[in-house]
């Protein structure tokens, strides 16, 4: 197995084509570095600086005394097999190569020779043509993307690897303005080095890691693929967005990264039958990156719901009923009567359970103390319309305390602008998942329960 | 016919059970008139006060002199029959009943007496148990919900008709945070005198709205919508959601509102025959309101790829041919000899057109003026990912631009967080539509195909 703990936890870095003028990409990385207060030791070379941004700059890397980790490279790709060889010479360990202009441009031999200088020294290289990665906990942050396009994800438990730059940074923002947090971020290029197999590996033993996220063009090593497939998802879900499903798609996916995106059907053949969750759009996957790095095993597939808005519970119902995987429980005889002593008249006994348009804390918290303890009852859905009456931050932190207090998986629904948005990132903040509607929702419950029974029955 | 005329635009209007509490229903919707300028003439019905926020209030409708258009009626259930009476013999025209307490909750003899009452004086009436009616134009707002819970949509040309209140206030909510703007707002609840019929009816034949949404559980009068449906869809499209699908949800939906939800297959059917886009959650009910609110019939079904990212454009290209109705075109000869003249090399000259990261205003706004002229193109889709070195400002005002001045419908995808978001509703209040997945704008271009087939071919 490639060890990636000198790309991700650096304990110093090069950053070779490191650029004194702002908006070019040796400078944004270098700044990256600095605003994220990276800790480790920073080397800079630059064959025209003396220093960049306070830091001395050096002709070659061959100049640098002390051992390095990783070396970033983003200088012409021309440039690269030089660099790469004082890299070699100098014993740096991994390296990012950033540059652009090798096979995905028709360079294949300039791609071949910087691989073969890799592999000579064994340089452990992600890349070339790639944004490289983000580890939020060791700082680092090759991305070189102005700062202000990009919101900033918090710490968490999903990583994400990414065949394309530009998706892989689309997400990233789109993860920010969620409430789950990241660990690992890995944009891996042209893979001639290393490629999904080996950051799978290293991600199924990361400790850092809870659920990997994955969008993939085309699988190189099929049968290596295959052999870690069987494994990783007994360690921790793997969900998967595969471009190229069509074949005009897999047409598109051949002229953008130069891979072969394979017969759809025989890809996903292989991640059905391995367990992994098959996102079919980028809404997807934040929609199961967001479930599984919050929820663990549901004990079976019976859903309650409840809700403040009749219609929305019509809905729900309509979306898990539409499921074959999950479905709707009946309420057990304790749960009846305990309800029937809590709730008002107006509210129906039944799931899915309508609190009415008035529900405040207190009713919310009466029913979900009920269907916590219900054992004919597997998850819950807390579906809570903020424009109505009584739905409120009190309400909100109510729902919070008591899904700390529950073993079942539950989730929220809640759907609106801005009063609505300020409460679901005050509920996914504290462990609350929030999903913006009922599919979303079902189709969540849904991936948590196959994943988890695959993994407990193909144990 | 029913003229809904003195609901949504009344020249005077009597809030009975106006109240001097804030937070009580009767005062949160005087508030709304007074807030939103509504310049018509406001009398108020309060036994117990002289007056209210500064207005005269009466004892009793028959007390006030003068014409009343419309008396929206917020007091107990019990006390309705007598105040509908009070109208009668007022002439007031129409009615807006929000309170609750009729059939919903087995009261139904009541509600039968109040029907009664309004038919017996012809006063056109919406609910009871509903939220009533909002319209932007003539500032007519009868929501009974704070307005810091809800966020104010533009005026616009899409009306939506909602059978319930919180979906209705929900999905009112969400269109605020869209580039799109609101017609009318009708929330019709038990739906016992005026229904869905005599609403679509009135709002077919009103200019001001261009698309009608619905959210329904159960249809009521089976053959009168049926004759509607024949000649609405020829006028202008109408989405619609219906809640209650699968058997548990029309369980639910029975539950909800006392609507038969009847066989959705039957349903279904139905909307099919006569050119209705059915939406099958809120999400969709935005994204067929934001298309066919800003674009008009494509000639065809082709459709032409522009991006900055290479994998969105693969998962884009993936949604369209995954339809059994839109497909890629294939450039023509001129558009090609035009692209390989202003495009860098790096650029392959294929659909989806790849643009590169690096693509800025320029680079867009040649490829754009190229397929705008393009006879074998149909309809464009332009990516923008903003996080990419090239997309600002200028660049989606380049867009917005080209958008202007082609006779094409063209929508853009742009995904992301708040860098992306505030130039999402820059282009949006600028003319062009913007999908927040390649799913969105797929199903929009569909949508939009498939409506102004059947308009053009049925007619």
């Amino acid at each position: 197995m490639t060890d990636l703990t000198p790309i991700l936890k650096p304990k110093s870095v090069v950053i070779i084509g490191a650029s004194r003028t702002p908006g070019k990409v040796g400078h944004i990385i270098l700044q990256n570095y600095l605003n994220e207060g990276y800790d480790g030791k920073i080397y800079l070379v630059n064959k025209n600086a003396e220093e960049i941004l306070g830091i001395k700059s050096y002709k070659r890397v061959t100049d640098i005394k002390g051992g390095i980790d990783l070396a970033v490279i983003a200088i012409p790709a021309e440039g690269v097999p030089m660099v790469l060889e004082d890299c070699g010479k100098t014993k740096v360990k991994s390296a990012i190569v950033v540059s652009g202009g090798f096979a995905e441009v028709g360079n294949v031999d300039l791609q071949n020779q910087i691989v073969e200088i890799a592999k000579r020294y064994k340089i452990a290289m992600i890349g070339p043509n790639c944004l490289g990665v983000v580890d939020p906990r060791s700082r680092v942050n090759t991305l070189f993307l102005p700062s202000y396009k990009l919101s900033k994800p918090q710490v968490g438990g999903v990583s994400f690897v990414a065949q394309s730059g530009a998706v892989g940074s689309t997400v990233l923002d789109l993860i920010a303005g969620e409430g789950f947090g990241l660990s690992k971020f890995i944009s891996y290029g042209n893979a001639e080095d290393l490629d999904e197999v080996d950051i799978l590996e290293y991600l199924m033993n990361d400790p850092e890691t809870k659920v990997i996220i994955m969008y993939i063009e085309g699988i190189k090593r099929g049968k290596e693929f295959i052999k870690l497939a069987r494994k990783i998802t007994k360690v921790k879900p793997v969900v998967v967005l595969k471009a190229g499903r069509t074949e005009a798609g897999s047409n598109a996916a051949h002229s953008h990264t130069a891979a072969l995106a394979g017969s759809y059907e025989a890809n996903e053949a292989v991640f059905q039958q391995f367990g992994f969750t098959i996102a079919n759009d980028l809404s997807e996957l934040l929609y199961y990156a967001k479930i599984f790095e919050s929820e663990g095993a549901p004990k079976g597939n019976r859903i309650a719901i409840v809700t403040n808005g009749g219609g929305a519970g019509v809905l729900t119902t309509d979306a898990i009923a539409s499921s074959r995987f999950i479905k709707l429980g009946e309420f057990s005889a304790s749960t009846n009567s305990a309800l029937q002593k809590t709730m008002p008249t107006l509210v129906n006994i039944r799931n899915p359970l309508d609190l009415a348009g008035d529900a405040d804390d207190k009713r919310y918290g009466d029913a979900l103390a009920a269907l916590s303890s219900d054992p004919q009852i597997d998850m819950i859905i807390v579906i809570i319309l903020f424009q109505t009456p009584g739905a409120d931050s009190r309400l909100a932190s109510e729902v919070v305390g008591l899904k700390e207090n529950t073993d079942k998986p539950m989730i929220a629904i809640s759907i609106g602008a801005e009063y609505t948005e300020m409460h679901k990132i005050m509920m996914e903040r504290s462990g609350l998942p929030v999903y913006d509607s009922p599919r979303a929702a079902a189709l969540a419950l849904e991936a948590l329960f196959r994943y988890y029974s695959y993994r407990n029955h193909k144990g």
